[in-house]
């Protein structure tokens, strides 16, 4: 398919559904009217083939998951996304390969987390020798509700939503997942389409937040540095899946993925403890408390005997791109270096 | 270095100045805060080291077109540019190379083409085999005064600022830049450096406008097409620099440089002709008429003997990055194929 097919295949496919773009894709910019005495929240992630995603992966799942991982960082900003841009550098575009990128891309923005359309209004298209796609998505937030990671007082419940480690579980199963049942193919699933959660629902309830992309013990180390406090999270409440437990069913092993694997695009957040029912209810997901915000800094880990240990020894180690003891040419390691 | 350390950098060399940003790097999301009443512009552009820059650019200088090639998009819009993402993948990254990045970047950001700064709000690093700059610009502009390409009327002059070809020249002239004299290097400056117009001066004075990336006769056939309307455009007219003049001293190679090649980064709009004089203050740059929308369709080149032309017979053809003439390896095709 040449570059201007693929141009009219978005035009068609992804014409404006909101009241508030006046203009999408086709000319030099998208033109976007914010509603006034709202905040715009704006975030940018970019997947790369044989890094964040294997490179056998469908199209419509690569697609699916560049949206939905830029969507998980404005839920987690309390932010009801509107828009977004996406570029695709390729080798070649056939075009059943691109139907089914935009599929993916679309079941993202429809997957029902929102009330509202969210509109992909422009992008740009390149050849390039590796796959690679770079999404922008911008929400709107009321005027001093956006949820930063600074956020967090002494006291706070910390809670994620859904389950966690069934996507590190997943990548772990992917070499296998011809032969997958029912629970490694739930894994697997998880991996490429991640859920998503509705981050407007944390507005005005919560303290701070972020999604679950590097781990969650780095992720919960995010918030308690930016918040200059500390953390204590209770190993044996970490929320698990069916799936999880029937696939990893060693407890050391399935709770080291909980703890630390990436990639499950659940929302973390910390809130003063009479807030949960109402968060709860408004999130409409499983909501799990696993720990409590407190004054000393670092995270501690409460193991299943109470016996506290630093995150730091249980082996977590940031998501770090450039860290030099990972060569760059591993063929999948899903942006982790561990 | 590490990613923490690059972001480290970011947040310290970017830290915002501007009123309207209410938090910039640092959480899941910018937060922005546009003014009522006005609407946002948003584009994006990818540059692929090889594709768009030749691979031993000067990283202050692919920092400063990265950001560049998106004003420009911003500037076509009439929109005043407010807000960038940048969203980098690099095979590993020293410290001195970052800092030269940023350095461009910052220098587009405050080439003196509009009054407020711009802001860097976010991003994301990923090690990658190429090196790759995903950026996304925000700009405002009023309620109404997006410029469109769709917006031409039959008997609108048709103008470029500055000069047309400089940039393709010094593509031509980049494997022998070591040696090149003063006029070449201005040519080079040109391909690596483009000149930001102010794009604010457009808003309310033209019907239609672009920046030309493509190359002027491609570029006009975009605006023909999307005002369905046709264009007359006079080679001799073209306006040429010094420097051009002076390298290419053969007419015909110098006027297919200037009516074919892209990168240039001008804006080319269309007004009424009773607009010229404002429109030329406004821009406070050289503004030249090169030719006449019409009613048929369809652009028409009129050569030095008054001859016609359909630019197609000039050979001129749309970037396709998909073309399939086109080899996926050659080193530096600055992303156009023609």
């Amino acid at each position: 398919m040449r570059e201007f097919e693929l141009i009219d295949l978005l035009t068609s496919r992804l014409a404006p559904r909101r009241d508030d773009t006046e203009r999408g894709i086709g000319d030099d910019a998208a033109v976007l009217k914010p509603t006034p005495g709202r905040r715009l929240a704006v975030t940018t992630d970019t997947l790369i083939a044989g890094r964040h995603f294997p490179h056998d992966t469908d199209p419509a799942d690569i697609g699916y998951k560049a949206i939905a991982v830029n969507l998980s960082d404005l839920a987690a900003m309390g932010a009801d996304p509107a828009w977004l841009t996406v570029s695709l550098a390729a080798p070649t575009l056939a075009r059943s390969w691109c139907e089914a990128l935009i599929e993916g891309m679309q079941a993202a923005c429809c997957d029902g987390s929102t009330a509202l359309p969210i509109d992909i209004v422009g992008g740009d298209t390149t050849r390039a020798d590796t796959l690679t796609l770079g999404v922008t998505a911008i929400g709107q937030v009321d005027a001093g509700g956006a949820i930063t990671r600074g956020g967090a007082r002494v006291g706070d419940w910390i809670a994620v939503t859904g389950t966690l480690g069934d996507a590190a579980a997943g990548l772990r199963l992917w070499p296998a997942r011809h032969a997958a049942g029912i629970h490694e193919q739930a894994l697997i699933d998880r991996l490429t389409r991640p859920t998503l959660r509705n981050g407007a629902a944390l507005a005005g309830r919560v303290h701070a937040a972020l999604d679950v992309s590097d781990g969650l013990l780095a992720d919960v180390e995010h918030i308690a540095r930016a918040s200059r406090l500390g953390a204590q999270i209770a190993l044996n409440a970490l929320p698990c899946s069916e799936h999880l437990a029937a696939v990893v069913p060693d407890v050391d092993d399935r709770q080291r993925l909980q703890a630390t694997g990436g990639d499950d695009y659940e929302l973390c957040m910390t809130f003063a403890p009479g807030q949960y029912d109402a968060l709860a209810r408004a999130l409409d997901c499983p909501l799990c408390v696993i720990g409590e915000i407190v004054a000393s800094q670092g995270v501690t880990l409460i193991d299943a005997q109470g016996q506290a240990q630093a995150a730091a020894d249980y082996g977590i180690r940031g998501w770090d791109h450039f860290a030099q003891t990972v060569s760059s040419g591993d063929d999948c390691s899903h942006g982790r270096e561990r």
